[in-house]
């Protein structure tokens, strides 16, 4: 019942100067705040809507980025993997990797990410029920890797629209004891939602978060960016920086007092 | 922004000597809490799963039993009415008439539970969007009943399930400026789940609830009894009353601290 | 395993000109195709999206219009009915009385319909899973009424959409015995897709329907205008009058063959 | 307009032995019935539900065994891959390269397949809408190859449960010019739905794949196996091999007429 953690960072990398504005930014918030904090950020848009989307800088020319954010500010980082053959190298620098949502039930990936020893933190299939989530994560455990968090983002509801189903965060902590991670921003993104580009419902992140906060979570998973509307990726979701002091400082309120509390559980009795 | 008020009561009126125990024992409960409560119970459950299900002690034996409790307790006392003709009758004593989800699009009931003056709590049906409520809503106040309540209670989501959205609370309040309660236990029904009768999942109301209380509402509806299990109807998803109490006052702490941080409309520009 | 019958006419009854004058050209079609043919038209729509929506002519005035079509073309006649206490004297000239989808699980109305002896259309709720129809048919039944017809007409997937699930047909059609109608123009709603008005998929009823028959169906349900666009209600989807016959011919081709092969039921074993 | 593919056999390959015995069995119906058959079987089940699932026999055990019911029947082969880098040496041998849905936005695998100069044919993922696959399929055609199949295998609806939405099927054609395969077998997969396998509804496969041969399809997709019960996977939605033969001759009626008369088009003017 610690207070929660934040994983946070734009979208994806951009370059080294702006990784580094961001990590700074992020950690000064966050330093004030008295939350921990990881830095995400992807070096490769491996499944975007459409070809004419970016990808992203490349594996060879983030690492020594991500090396330079541990070094300067004593960060972790947090990065996406895509295929088994990344996880030995990426997982030489990176602290936590990250499974994507579509990719939670490649075996291989599990397998490879699992074997670096790094924390693994998965993100549960729009396609996949709370229940169906220890079964992923039992795939990571038999390979011998206990540092396991599961990250819930959304099920799909109808097309184009995801839910964020709150059952769903006590279930995957009962069924499995791990951390449970809300990742606020990509809850709220509407798939395909702009024809070759998905949508978002920005407006929507506080509304989940508090919600999430307050069910109980080990970590909130939110992107930002100075200037979403310039972004790369995932601007129609991301926090404006300039807001995400505030944001974090009600979210703090709420899980203090969440936590202090306990949970009913004798209702299911 | 007040602190949330209560409307609580097992789901069928069984007796008068019950109702009066249930009204006194909830009572109790939210005079030392602080709570602002209205006592719910259904003289007629109009819409069972089957025929075999039980339908309530009807109109005529339950209106004097309604009476009892307001001068009794001083509570104000709600009820959901079915038909158009109900209305006037069920509005000369009870304070709020509820429209079931079923029936939140029948303008005909709409407009007859209006023309009583009372406050009239519309349940959001479980095929409709929040988004498709301002035009419910208006139905009863162009009938010149500004009084209204709109109340969440889940979404179909698959069959023999509902998930609650909590994305719904915010754009119902944004569109129509009107309170918006969340029904708890409703919220964990699953429809039909048990062949001929509904399934539900109690142990998910308190996380449920939490998540509500934190986006920020007017209320809670909540079904409660000293036993559930005996209970002639929803006995799967309504709250023991032994556990009420805690289960307010968790509720309270977060509704407090949820009430003093404005949530982040910016985000939205 | 007879050939599909067919229930047709527009969604609101117009006029007594426009009602005989869309009866009769239905019928030429029908005859022509041989098709058994019950029209079909609505007296009030009770629940329309909002209240700026027309409501219809009124029981009253509907009554003698159903007599006139079917002592003018021997034509049986279907309209839904919204209240109990409308299935008396609706049931006096109307051969077959339609509980709406909304209302398929109010027991008063069920019970009343069942009274008159006609014919129950019963419509599956877009919240209902298949297999809770047979509760639903049950009511009637138990009332001492076995002339029940089941219609699907669309699940809740999402908001503001429906999606028609082909399992259904086949599980209806065993869980109850019954006839199995699918209703081809309100399955492609759009439900409050059009803010104040429901939108709806026109081009996609001739899809539906092919699957339909192809899977076996007792009949196809499908409302249909002379000129959509300037209809009181449901003109997106409804069928111009112009194509029908085409939409009517190639169904029957389906029909035949699907009705001269078994369906594979041992699959199941 | 051209009568419908088959793409059959069992989920995974067994051997060498039961491989040959399989295209044999299902080449001998095909042949008789007149239609057009492609062998389809997996050499590793990359995204299990669990560790405690079979993989397969691997990659190089498969591939001789593919080039021996090439060589033996001159049936073309199918095979889904999971990595880029297997592309290319599956596509040696391979005829169609299959991209499993959950895998189906991963860019760089849809690029590797499409260097190969195989047909591809990529499954819609469960958690994207139909008008989607436009993008998807672009990015294959992008990278110079124009050989693009596309596959309806159910969408997401709540939880462990898919659904066939057949308005998909036109609205992927129509977007896109290609042709569109019908998955009879994995559409009727309960995901997760027995706690560590996934479950299926036989029963369900001959009633959707005529609802899909109605609305008009290129071919159909269905696993087979001599006696499911013993499959290493998907033994609860494969096609007993003992009914192929039936189960194809129905559909063949079926897709005769739907084929010999247009769909109406006009409707959506």
């Amino acid at each position: 019942d610690l207070p929660f953690s934040l994983f946070a960072g734009p979208c994806a990398m951009e370059s080294r100067d702006h990784t580094l504005f961001m990590a700074e930014a992020i950690k000064k918030i966050t330093d004030k705040l008295g939350i921990s904090f990881v830095y995400k950020t992807s070096f490769d848009k491996a499944n975007r809507t459409s070809m004419s989307s970016e990808r992203g800088v490349g594996l060879h020319e983030a690492l020594p980025v991500f090396q330079a954010v541990k070094d300067t500010f004593g960060v972790p980082v947090l990065t996406d993997i895509h295929l088994p053959d990344q996880c030995a190298v990426v997982g030489e620098v990176v602290d936590v990797l990250q499974i994507p949502a579509f990719l939670c039930r490649q075996t291989d990936l599990l397998i490879a990410a699992a074997k670096t020893g790094r924390v693994i933190k998965i993100k549960k299939g729009q396609f996949l029920s709370p229940s169906d989530m220890k079964n992923v994560a039992q795939k990571v455990l038999d390979a011998g890797n206990p540092r396991v968090l599961l990250t819930e983002r959304g099920a799909s509801f109808g097309y184009n629209t995801l839910v964020s189903d709150f059952r769903g965060l006590p279930t995957m902590a009962r069924d499995t004891g791990l951390p449970i991670i809300f990742d606020a921003t990509h809850s709220v993104q509407q798939p395909g939602g702009q024809g070759a580009t998905s949508g978002g419902q920005r407006e929507m992140v506080p509304t989940l978060s508090r919600a999430a906060i307050a069910v109980g979570v080990a970590g909130i998973f939110a992107e930002t960016h100075q200037d979403p509307a310039s972004a790369p990726s995932d601007g129609p979701n991301m926090i404006p920086l300039e807001y995400l002091e505030t944001y974090l400082s009600e979210l703090q309120d709420i899980d203090r007092i969440a936590k202090s509390r306990k949970n009913l559980h004798f209702f299911s009795e």
